[in-house]
């Protein structure tokens, strides 16, 4: 069903309108692309994107991301005419408090908002990852109504972006035939034309990259609408289309410059503006056909959707049980004895909690069908593949590993993706120290309060040989002062399988968990010792009557501490012995829980990272045993030596301070 | 001249001896790439690269990076053997503690190596600023002699991460003929062959991203010595060079598979191997011949060393201002009374300090002849372009500012190889959110320990509208865990002054400058206030005799703890306010200033960030006022009332705690 060329350039003449009053009515915000995408956004939500507003999460939906999120009053005018509870009235409140029309989409501030976007190039690695999960839950339960598209549109910015090639590259070798992305190739970016910055040939790149390339001119519907048919034929290639649009479309001065970037026209040429589109001067102006075209756009998708809903519920009727799985694995079911079954899977130390993780995981991916996994080339040392799983590839979507190459970027926004789409419950790894290669899709994951596993190996100087470059000291730190992230550093098998029924079963944001390479020893838990402690964060391991220190430790350097605690004790310091893995949910605990666990001795912490935070247990740094400075390449007892992690000097210094 | 085929291949051979057995010794390490690699290294040292054992600084040297810096050996090998001081019994303690050949090439432990290597596509990043600083210097000082090349290695991983697709646009588009890579293209990676992970046509990539590309087998002398005669024969564009390599070549049984990658071969593998080779049984063989063919490349490059001082020193005498000016260029000198000349053209308040930087930056260029600067597309906001400068472009090699695209993380390598080169004193900006799309290269600039000035702007929630993915909350304290690296958050513009002289005077390390998007009022500086004081880290700036409570702020946070010390005083609670624009210059003051300053009443500290690590000052987190959570999308002055950044709430929170 087309939509005619004189109504999509009215719908898209509204867009203009809304943007730039919204813009201005905010004194804030980017108006140059909704202006240049308008007729784009139009065709794709008029003829091609599966949408409802009856059923906002729609499990048949497609999703459409936009990745260059600064575009937003785009998106919220689209959600606006489509009949998503965006109303005039949210539009009026662009970029102010509590509304549902923040400067950039937030992901859970307003319906119909598939991700937060606004950092360039994450939208479009999250749509890879969402295209992924929408390949594999339709290979896993064998229906083709759960293989939607994805369509996400991306700016110059996205394209700049490292993130955006790696994503590219997975989506090209994996054959993600259901991502369509929409380029808005506009030629401006902040500083002016993009050659001040690119001479790069777009669509020879992402040929390279293994997609089928598109070019249109994006304000013409015809050529809009041919390029979506062929990128929506059936195809087993990544499609991409580059839009030849001009950014501020429609603006007599402003148009083609990057003055209409990111600040509002100014009223005399939004007037000016308005004149040239025949649009009246009326603010926030709709015009009643726009609607229309948009009523009849939802007609057809709901349709679509009573028939969808009409042959799942036969698909269900003839697969009982398949179908119930499909429900369980969306609404993400969790086995209630989960932490015991794992707990007693993790092995025997001494071990590496690597190591006893590998176990776990295997049988984490037995409990849990919507846990998949992966690493950033690294499976040998992270130990994270799920054997009895496959691998993820064109060839095979059922695979439940996924294999991102060196790519820990896109990695990290894939997870997102795939978290974000239905139920699965996702895991990627790689080492500590790489953790700085994804910041951004953990921050976006903690901002989003998407469930996401972010699994770090190799998480201190006992990495050894490779070095500094390879040893984490700031990382822990770093990884914790992210606003809602749990970090989770377990010291042996059990606090291992703690930390995985955290990061299987926590809603409400992502976990990092964050392993040894080197082997650690047992700890001297209580036979009847209930693993369940670990999920509050800190508990006390051992108690000393009396005692005159306590010492906080995490991870490897809790059997550090114990030790430690010994020497002390047969010097005539009883010492108390807490571990804490995961000092966020510690903090969440009541008052009298945490101040049973810490007691009232002098507090010391012991953990081979940069110290200054734990001075809020200890309230002096002299008490907070750390790594300030870069590590060495040597083996790992010789820096453990070299740097004091040994028990004699941690003993030493809690004596010396008391 | 060439040297002949079997010379080449004992050469290689030979190589492949040391690496496969110092990672043997070590026990540890990744003789793959060295043995993969060995042919094309050996060409590249003996028949291409200028390098000069006896001045190992020439100005006048090409640099080689060995990008994947897991391949450490096969570095350390070419500079045994090209006399440089690594001894065989170095290459016996290879990854030993305090050795000159740790796991992975760390800049400043090894003579010879021009970059710390290990974190993939850092290198092949860092090699791009090298290029570009090469042009830089050839052009200003108009002297060919300067024009070196810079040759990279790159192996799979490297090309898989963003960060050098970013890196090899950026080249293309500035059309850096003077940059040659060498791909070595062994289709294994850690977890498998490539393919399990990438289909991308990496030839087609680099053309599209502007490159020239060339093909040859890796082990073929002949084959290698064309494509580098062709990569070295005047060209304006960069170079690639696809290396077919077998990794692991010479082990009968792991060549050719992802043991070899990163894990000795073992005792009986390495006898076998060296029998294939023709190589003798002993432990680090040398021999004498392979000793000989680098001997005579070494005459050749001292011939052409010592002509080119004899034409520099020609040049100097008939361009002696210039001569003297590329001298102090290159020593670094600064004006002795940079901090006044700076602080006297800040500018007045009220002024956001990026606006009262972007004064400064003009003055600095002025004065600074090294000093470049650039953005990641952000000039407009941040306020770093070097106005009179022009840019730096394909066609203007004598441009000052940078244009980097939307590519932080390439930006942030750039940078480093740019400071690595020569004389540069290099800044780039972006908005401090994005920090965290390049802290690998500021923690590696830290690791190495060479100046860069990395500039964020819209330092807080006071960022606004655009939202929580554009507020920073947790950046200011992950940054400063960085070890070795100095934040610098000013607070008016003679704090601004301190904080870019600083920035070029450091000769041990990066620093960043947080600088504020919104509008400060100027401080109450007494009228003889030397801002020297700043470079102490922190100072006292309103003191109160018989103070009850003492509040440290940075940046905008100052003036809001001098309107709620005001509102103390009144209320009978005498406050003394200290600015503290630098924590860990303070932390390098003497006890004694430290006391001082802080003073004797309770400490509370103020900023607009996580706290926890101002406990080490104030002892408890209830003291610490900062904003734990994400931020929201509204105008600034709303958010800071709603997150209670007001001089009441302030005051408020000082008089209950006390």
């Amino acid at each position: 069903m087309q939509v005619s060329t004189p109504d999509v350039t009215l719908v898209a003449n509204i867009i203009r309108g809304l943007a730039m009053d919204a813009v201005q009515k905010a004194n804030s915000g980017h108006p140059g692309m909704p202006m240049g995408m308008a007729e784009v956004g139009t065709v794709l939500w008029t003829e091609f994107l599966h949408w409802s507003n009856e059923e906002p999460e729609w499990a048949g939906r497609d999703r459409f991301v936009l990745s260059g999120g600064h575009g937003s009053m785009l998106l919220y005018s689209l959600l606006h005419l489509a009949g998503f509870p965006v109303s005039l009235d949210d539009l009026k409140q662009f970029r102010q408090l509590h509304s549902k029309t923040p400067g950039h989409p937030e992901y859970g501030d307003t319906v119909g908002v598939e991700t937060t976007t606004g950092p360039l190039g994450q939208g479009f690695a999250n749509a890879v990852g969402m295209a992924i999960a929408a390949q594999m839950e339709a290979a896993r339960f064998q229906n083709h109504l759960l293989a939607s598209r994805v369509f996400v549109t991306v700016g110059d910015g996205d394209l700049m972006e490292g993130i955006s090639y790696e994503a590219a590259t997975l989506a090209g070798h994996l054959q993600l035939g259901n991502l369509v992305c929409l380029f808005d190739d506009n030629t401006i970016t902040i500083e002016g034309h993009t050659d001040l910055a690119t001479s790069e040939d777009i669509g020879a790149r992402f040929a390279a990259q293994g997609w089928v390339v598109q070019r249109c001119d994006g304000h013409d519907p015809e050529q809009i609408r041919k390029a979506l048919q062929n990128a929506t034929a059936g195809n087993d290639k990544p499609q991409l289309i580059c839009c030849k649009t001009t950014i501020g479309k429609g603006s007599p001065h402003k148009a083609n410059t990057h003055d209409v970037h990111g600040s509002p026209l100014g009223a005399e040429e939004i007037a000016l503006t308005k004149q040239a589109l025949g649009l009246p001067a009326q603010d926030f102006f709709v015009d009643p056909h726009a609607r229309e075209v948009f009523a009849a756009a939802s007609e057809r998708n709901e349709a679509r959707r009573r028939q969808w809903h009409a042959d799942m519920d036969e698909w269900a009727a003839n697969n009982a049980k398949t179908a119930a799985d499909w429900r369980a694995f969306r609404s993400r079911e969790m086995p209630a004895n989960l932490l015991e079954e794992l707990a007693a899977v993790a092995g025997a130390e001494p071990a590496a909690t690597r190591a006893l993780s590998g176990n776990i995981v295997q049988k984490l991916a037995e409990l849990v069908p919507g846990f998949v996994s992966g690493s950033a080339d690294l499976d040998p040392s992270t130990k994270t593949r799920i054997k009895k799983g496959g691998s993820f590839s064109a060839a095979d979507r059922t695979g439940r590993t996924l294999h991102y190459g060196i790519r820990e970027h896109a990695m990290g926004a894939v997870l997102n993706g795939l978290s974000l789409h239905s139920g699965f419950l996702p895991a990627g790894s790689t080492f500590l120290v790489f953790a700085d290669y994804m910041r951004t899709p953990m921050r976006l994951a903690s901002l989003m309060k998407i469930p996401v596993a972010f699994v770090f190996t190799h998480d201190s100087l006992m990495v050894g040989e490779d070095g500094p470059t390879h040893q984490p000291v700031e990382h822990l730190a770093t990884l914790r002062l992210i606003p809602n992230m749990h970090v989770f550093r377990p010291a042996d098998g059990k606090e291992t399988a703690a930390a995985w029924t955290h990061a299987v079963s926590r809603r409400d944001g992502p976990v990092v968990l964050s392993l040894t390479r080197q082997n650690l020893p047992a700890l001297p838990h209580a036979a009847d010792w209930n693993p369940q402690q670990a999920l509050r964060g800190g508990y006390v391991l051992i108690d000393a009557p009396g005692a005159a220190a306590t010492i906080v430790a995490t991870g490897a350097e809790v059997s550090l501490a114990v030790d430690a605690a010994k020497l002390l004790a047969a010097g005539g310091v009883p010492t108390r012995v807490v571990s804490m893995p995961c000092v966020e949910l510690f903090l969440q605990q009541d008052a009298a829980w945490q101040k049973s666990v810490l007691g009232t001795a002098a507090v010391f912490t012991c953990e081979m990272g940069r110290p200054e935070m734990w001075c809020q247990f200890t309230g002096r740094l002299d008490r907070c045993i750390g790594q300030s400075t870069f590590g060495a390449s040597a083996p790992y007892k010789v820096l453990a030596e070299h740097f004091g992690f040994t028990a004699e000097n941690v003993a030493a210094r809690v004596k010396a301070a008391l």
